[in-house]
């Protein structure tokens, strides 16, 4: 039996990519699509890969309207989001919500990075919606906050080396590059292609990135202990993917370098989403596009004594739509991998 | 029941791209992959988008191995491709080639434009396998001769204009545009990102290109009468996608413009795979990247008083892999989309 | 003695190449810089190539201000420019315009394509900036109507051949890929870095674009009859770059086919500023980039009866900038080559 | 009066970029370029960019021939240029090196790093040709040891802030970026459009590129003390640009944001070709392409105590060929800035 679903926020790149595979999930079903400013137009034209392949008419968010559906994904900016999730939520139906309004738990935390707490009420409900993370909470999630792009290539690169005490919580150092699309589908000079193409460059460095506080949240808790990183973002001449380079201490400077790969391949031996590299392979984010695959490697720099633990994910994908998928199947306890089997598209 | 089939020349750009589609069908089961100089090493290996999606190892041919499935797409190039299906057409095995070896019917034609008549004896046996123009032979094809790119695209945009005599077979001109994959995965200079990258060039003009005479065959049969067309390929600096402009005389020049756009919607309103854009809309390859979907659409300019039919389709996909999975489909008695459902990626 | 010349308009990608071409030019002397939105701020800021180099303040356009320029280069849009150009061309300025103002001779088709005659009264005085056709005249203009990009790599590689009456004026077809930098530094969807990039359109095509009159006008002049021809633009994944294939009918199929080349060669044998590639070689955009040079090549098709002739220049240099410094150093009496020595950016 | 030069190794990216700033430089002149395979073709069938600007052939390696010149530049690979220029140094000619063959001042890391010291006679009397770093000794230099692309970026961020003491030694992290051109024009797989596109990866990373004792060597003689750092090299889809991101930790927590970029400003307040970027403004490859401008800017992250110093420039000019010509100048006396005063070609 289908379950009827449904998309808000739907003429952005991530609505748009929600779109694309619950249009492919053997259980979800489409049932309607929401927009703001699109509203009133076909899908189709708003998103051309969607002719002949989709026949439906973004509407303006109406709460009645969509709790018709089972599971909502909200892709609307943070600060409209959460007031949608909980309207959804209390009449019942599953939400996962991939915007930043549920994701940190602290919400003075919050407030701090996005002007005011956007949740107070339900934020303690939410799940964070890294499966590799809380996969057991995820299961009977109603709410789930679907984690940001560049948190979950870094997350996954980290996290079980914390886990392990393999590397130190101090001085972590997260060099991170994204496609543009992770800019949004809004026009600006700034994802022009004649300035975007054809150059590489950094910004919002030096802890001026709201994923920060999101990384320093889930790697704290494997940390068990704060942990507090210098993150650079640097938009990069490809539409997709994100690739996340973390330098690390070594708690033990002795350790054999495939240690690190063993901690790697052991925490995701069985993950379906997460392939650890065979040593000496290294992530190339074009290996990830389209899909909902992660691939992580790890490597040891014995002259200079420092780990690097590297993640290449689709930004639209495992970084947004597909984890929204992976989460959404946990929650109501379908395959994990459901309409999710989708190889990446290369060249 | 699955059907069991297998990919010879896997470690292409059409190798892997079937592979993918063939990963993510619902009845044909991938059981090997042969190539040549890969023999030997893991698919994830050559491919890494394979990692941790598919274990199987790259074998040299053997038309015994290669004959335990009942399916056999070969991407092999031209001239080596026409034995490797004659052997397994022979032990009973369905092929569908995706080399030109036996795309023209006229032997002495491609001995003309090939060196030699690579497959004499078979040459009768393999239809064409363009599902819009040869559904019913494709339906009891046991050997099928898979389109070239380029041809695909341009046959779709034009055919249905000379069926109904709406333009003249003399004096077409097509202007088409190549993403790089369509080179193959060879590595010389001309494919160097540096030199393909940020420059468009035309290559192998006025009649040098050998998909001209599968163009003229195609449209000739359309046409009823010999067609000489004017066939121009462009290098393109995307990795996929082939757009066809065709520039065509109206047999009528008062007839109204709708009319070219009334044909096209008419021959293609059942189509899965075929969308005619509305009037006013334009195709674009970006929206059909990764899907099996043709974007056609036709103009009529007014003051120069010339038709212009244009489609885009990504050159792996319905220009190659994906069009062999839907003519399989037909020759196996599957429904035409099974496997090809794949909304395209954008962006 | 340096000439002191201005910039109106500065703030878009012609305005910056203007600087870029003034600030390395033997004679003119760049002394001030207009722009509307971004008055006020430094060159440096709105573009940070001049950061170092150019040390300038972007002012509101002032009449008294420019006049203090001998020569000013107005890169504003068509309708705004043509006011500014007749205010300076009275205090006895040069005067180039890089808008459409001044292109068309007859008032009256340019209101047809622009929605009013934005000139009357200057229209006639105002010189066609190509020098390759009209460089007699230039030398002693003064209001210099700088062509548009499409038209100066299309003319460049039609005019000769209808001059020689080797191809028909009648059922030209113009094919013609433009760099995404051609749509100007505007921030607008279709020039999205993930929406322009991986994949190639058509647009305003079949008599939509406002370059074609343009075309004609000067093709009309060279075939000494009224020519109406198909002009289709693309928008190609690249910054910069127009190449031109024209597509025509020759006027003797019997011919031999180095005739073509050879007027080519002709008539561009002592031109700076037009290589005519030898045979068998093909324009690439990406061998122009960033240079004046126009690579210009024909071929004939012999199996179509067709000539296809084909130009690469760079939209934003000999198709806007350097044009209109090579029209400029004809005007003021200097070598036609000063300050446009560059060779192309390559890779 | 001009000064003969020669190129060696003419038919690579660097010895095309190198022919480029030659053929525009007031006293150099350009009088004869050598290749290995392309030998006995024109500059301009190898890179069409020349058409019409250089009319050269392209010579065996003859030294009695590049002899001639006065000055010549050798774009040889590693171990081949050693030789090469050791016979013309013994002749009198001033050479510049642009391979790794003098650039480590001790023959023992050399060969450990190349494989054996391939000029121990000569290495003595190379200088490092970094001009912000070396000015005084280029000035007298007979053999310049031209630096790699990715040492110039880093150096030029991390020097200053090692020579003031403002960052410790130890613990040095650098995540660099590289554009496609930096692998030079050799054709390989990993350099294919379809697969250096619309993907970034990193590569020979934790010590294994050879770039890494390079910016060791410069950066040990800043700090006074031995530098061992991380260095993360990654293959970005722009065809030009190196970007380098510098991670270190402050030698004092407590000192103000703003001394870091001050040492920045007072290093590089008069340099020609450094730019320190204002406060707020970060680096970005784009604007300084085809120039030999370099972008250096520094952020400190309070959050994390983490100083960000970064750098952007062209791998090929200041990276290679530009910084060879300024290197050139100097040696030769002549003005710094001669022939390299061009503004980064934007978009």
């Amino acid at each position: 039996m289908k379950i009827p679903c449904a998309v808000v926020g739907a003429s952005g790149y991530t609505g748009a990519e929600l779109c694309r595979l619950l249009l492919g999930h053997p259980t979800f079903e489409l049932v309607s699509v929401f927009a703001k400013t699109s509203a009133g137009q076909s899908l189709a034209k708003v998103f051309p890969q969607f002719a002949g392949r989709a026949d439906m008419t973004l509407m303006p968010f109406d709460v009645a309207a969509a709790g018709h559906a089972r599971l909502v994904f909200s892709a609307l900016p943070h600060g409209e989001s959460a007031a949608v999730c909980a309207a959804l939520v209390e009449r019942g139906v599953f939400c996962v919500d991939l915007s930043a309004d549920f994701r940190l738990r602290d919400g003075a935390e919050h407030a701090r990075w996005y002007g005011e707490d956007h949740a107070p009420a339900l934020r303690a409900r939410a799940v964070y919606g890294l499966p590799e993370r809380h996969r057991a909470q995820l299961r009977s999630a109603r709410l789930i906050a679907n984690p940001g792009c560049y948190p979950t290539a870094t997350i996954l690169a980290t996290a079980p080396l914390l886990d392990a005490r393999l590397i130190s919580p101090e001085g972590l150092v997260v060099d991170a590059k994204s496609g543009v699309s992770g800019a949004g589908r809004a026009a600006t000079t700034a994802v022009h292609f004649s300035e975007a193409g054809e150059g590489i460059r950094p910004y919002k460095i030096a802890g001026a990135h709201r994923h920060t506080p999101e990384i320093e949240q889930e790697l704290t808790a494997a940390a068990g202990q704060e942990v507090r990183l210098t993150f650079t973002p640097h938009l990069t001449p490809m539409s997709r993917g994100i690739l996340a380079c973390v330098y690390a201490t070594p708690t033990d400077a002795t350790r054999p370098a495939h240690a690190y790969h063993d901690a790697l391949a052991a925490a995701y031996g069985k993950e379906p989403f997460v392939t650890v590299l065979p040593p000496g392979q290294l992530p190339d984010t074009a290996f990830v596009r389209g899909s909902n695959q992660a691939h992580v490697a790890v490597a040891w720099d014995e002259r200079a004594r420092r780990v690097i633990a590297m993640a290449a994910i689709d930004n639209l994908v495992k970084g947004a739509a597909g984890q929204a998928v992976q989460c959404a199947n946990l929650a109501l306890g379908l395959p994990e991998t459901a309409g999710l089997e989708g190889v990446a598209f290369f060249p």
